[in-house]
């Protein structure tokens, strides 16, 4: 008979999937170039030519049955030693190879990471708004996840509505900053904040809890700020990073998890992670692809497209009288939708050849994401479509507002 | 808190590793090629050149984001659709691209195989001697693996022990042929035989039976003979794949999951893999990977090498003494070790420089599997060790074997 835990999760397909398929079907109606595709995450600049390069040169100089042969649990150590390398030098924290593992991107770290650190039963807090498949990733693994609602007016973290969701089962937290899907950053205040009052709750509970800090848009951050590099605030931090935002390479999966040096089972954690691996299939990301991005660990693409899409956009909405937090960073805007459904607003919008997604799928009723990693020409062509759906739908209400 | 279950697995180092690690310290104080390593199932040939240059031509002509980007839940359907069709032309039977999904070689296929097709509590029964991680596949999933025992005079299955282990609980069996570690390929009888139990105890106990097949060593057959196509005798089969061993690409983590056309649940089980992907962050094979070997689909490396090394090896052993059921296929023999521990036979061994691995740690006891995916002239090489061995470790046995 079929597994009835996942039979189940077939029903619940998911919106931004559906939004997506929308998206595809109506772009053969009318052309690709009159759709604004606002709906998928998919980064929309090249990786850097030097990838093709480095690839090239793998394949011409390396032995093949050494290149394509199998890596160790962990992943290739000498690309552990540069991944280490790389965020000492950058975050000036005591990384060594033993505290890095390698994954199929941020999901497959978050997947290890999580595992690692519960028992069944144990509790995971997260914030809304976040990325929905957070809560697949931790069904199956027997912890349960809960998620703390935001302060609206900032997506910054409500301490007061944690606090109350705290309980001795709470095992961790996992936060995402740059986030998905309202394009904040947090702040250096909150996150210190934060790591007070976990080390406070750890004391109170008499036991760890882990820091898990999903990290694939660590890159993207705009007004040529950084985003504070979260384990520098609590020791016991397990960074979860992915390349398929920075490198724009989501296809190829990889990423790797890194145990914070202070937490003091983090080399434990990295020998659990082979062990989750042996249960799950995973058995490391393609050796070819973690060679190639160790070749090419402090470049990126060039993101700056997303800030140009950014500006572009908040300034359009605002002038359109849509209210909305600023994003630090990612490729993302998470404004309030002009109606309280955000259902039926995106719905409403589809016929404006416009996908926007509702914050539902978020945990944050009333808001709507758009992905902003289109092509900025095509940014600026959806502003006709976006004014004439606010006049046509929303006339009166956003007079309402701009007067 | 660490996860107890992850951590109690960190006590269970794999003996082939113990013996993997030994070999490699013992190769820095003799030399690599005095070292004689039967431990790893590493294949010894290169990939085809042809690979090189398929990825090569990705690179230079395919745009980098659509060719980086994510890969639809069960993979690139043009992959899939490369690969049913070669399926259908091969083996006659009537795959589409949605019976087709793509994973991180044949564990990744194993997990998810496994994951859809029982419910906690439910038995998976499989065959001794078998590869030992499917223990760890099996055991996060909240199903139980049974293994029953073989018969020592051919190695193929004992049908007896196994009706006597099949219980109403019994969700699937998973079988592997060509066999790791005993060479042996099912007989198109004994698979015929499995198939009648099947189909008759699925009829008694009123629900399927799942025929998991794992087919890594597909393409490596001696004699010029094929292996019988498992999934052509039994509709309800899910056949896993990996490009590991016929492509000699295992770093690459690339197979995948084809379940069977006949079998009315077949594209329900590929749809069930995307969800369960969701729960271990699994999310696809690299996209590149997967472009790369639809170009590739009915090529293999240069495999002659096993089969000599298989030919030379077996007349060494039997010459030796060694009671050894000559293999079929793969790069593994599986001969009777000359005391009846057989960690004691492999720890001497140790002292003539020869690495193999006890039967012991793939559930039959007695026996060793030698690997030979090694160049040629180090098999020849190692013939003067394994006698010195025998004679000096085993001379009055051997002489009593052989008179």
């Amino acid at each position: 008979m079929l597994a009835k835990q996942y039979k189940d999760m077939l029903a619940e397909e998911s919106v931004i999937r559906k939004m997506f398929y929308f998206s595809t079907a109506r772009a053969k109606e009318i052309g690709a170039e009159n759709m604004f595709d606002y709906s998928l995450g998919n980064p929309s600049v090249p990786v850097p030519e030097k990838f093709s390069q480095v690839i090239a040169q793998l394949l011409a100089e390396e032995d093949p049955v050494a290149l394509h042969g199998y890596s160790p649990g962990a992943g290739i150590y000498s690309v552990r030693e540069k991944i280490a390398e790389s965020l000492k030098k950058r975050f000036a924290i005591e990384y060594r190879p033993e505290h890095i593992f390698m994954t199929t991107g941020s999901a497959g770290a978050l997947a290890h990471a999580i595992r690692c650190v519960t028992q069944p039963g144990d509790e995971i807090i997260t914030f809304a708004p976040c990325f929905p498949e957070y809560f697949p990733y931790v069904s199956m693994s027997g912890a349960v996840l809960k998620a703390v609602l935001p302060s609206l007016k900032d997506f910054q973290i409500n301490f007061e509505m944690l606090e109350n969701m705290m309980t001795p089962k709470t095992a961790a937290l996992l936060i995402n900053s740059p986030n998905n899907p309202s394009g904040i950053v947090y702040s250096q205040e909150t996150i210190q904040c934060l790591a007070d009052f976990m080390q406070r709750k750890a004391k109170e509970y008499g036991h760890e809890i882990y820091l898990i800090s999903d990290e694939p848009y660590r890159e993207i951050v705009f007004e040529g700020k950084k985003a504070p590099y979260i384990a520098a605030f609590y020791a016991d931090t397990i960074t979860c990073y992915s390349f398929s935002k920075s490198l724009s390479i989501p296809g190829e999966r990889i990423g790797y998890l890194a145990a914070g040096p202070a937490c003091k089972d983090a080399e434990t954690i990295v020998s659990m992670c082979i062990q989750v691996s042996r249960t799950t299939g995973h058995n490391c990301p393609s050796s070819l692809m973690q060679l190639a991005v160790s070749k090419m660990l402090d470049m990126t693409s060039d993101l700056s497209v997303y800030e140009t899409n950014m500006e572009l956009l908040y300034r359009k909405l605002t002038e359109l009288g849509f209210s909305c937090v600023k994003p630090g960073g990612t490729f993302y805007i998470f404004p309030k939708a002009l109606e309280e459904d955000a259902n039926l607003f995106c719905e409403k919008a589809k016929k404006y050849d416009l996908a926007l997604v509702p914050g539902d799928t978020f945990g944050c009723p009333g808001y709507f994401r758009m992905a902003y990693c289109i092509d900025t020409q095509k940014v600026k062509r959806s502003f006709a479509a976006l004014e004439k759906f606010v006049r046509e739908e929303y006339g009166g209400k956003n007079e309402t507002r701009k007067a």
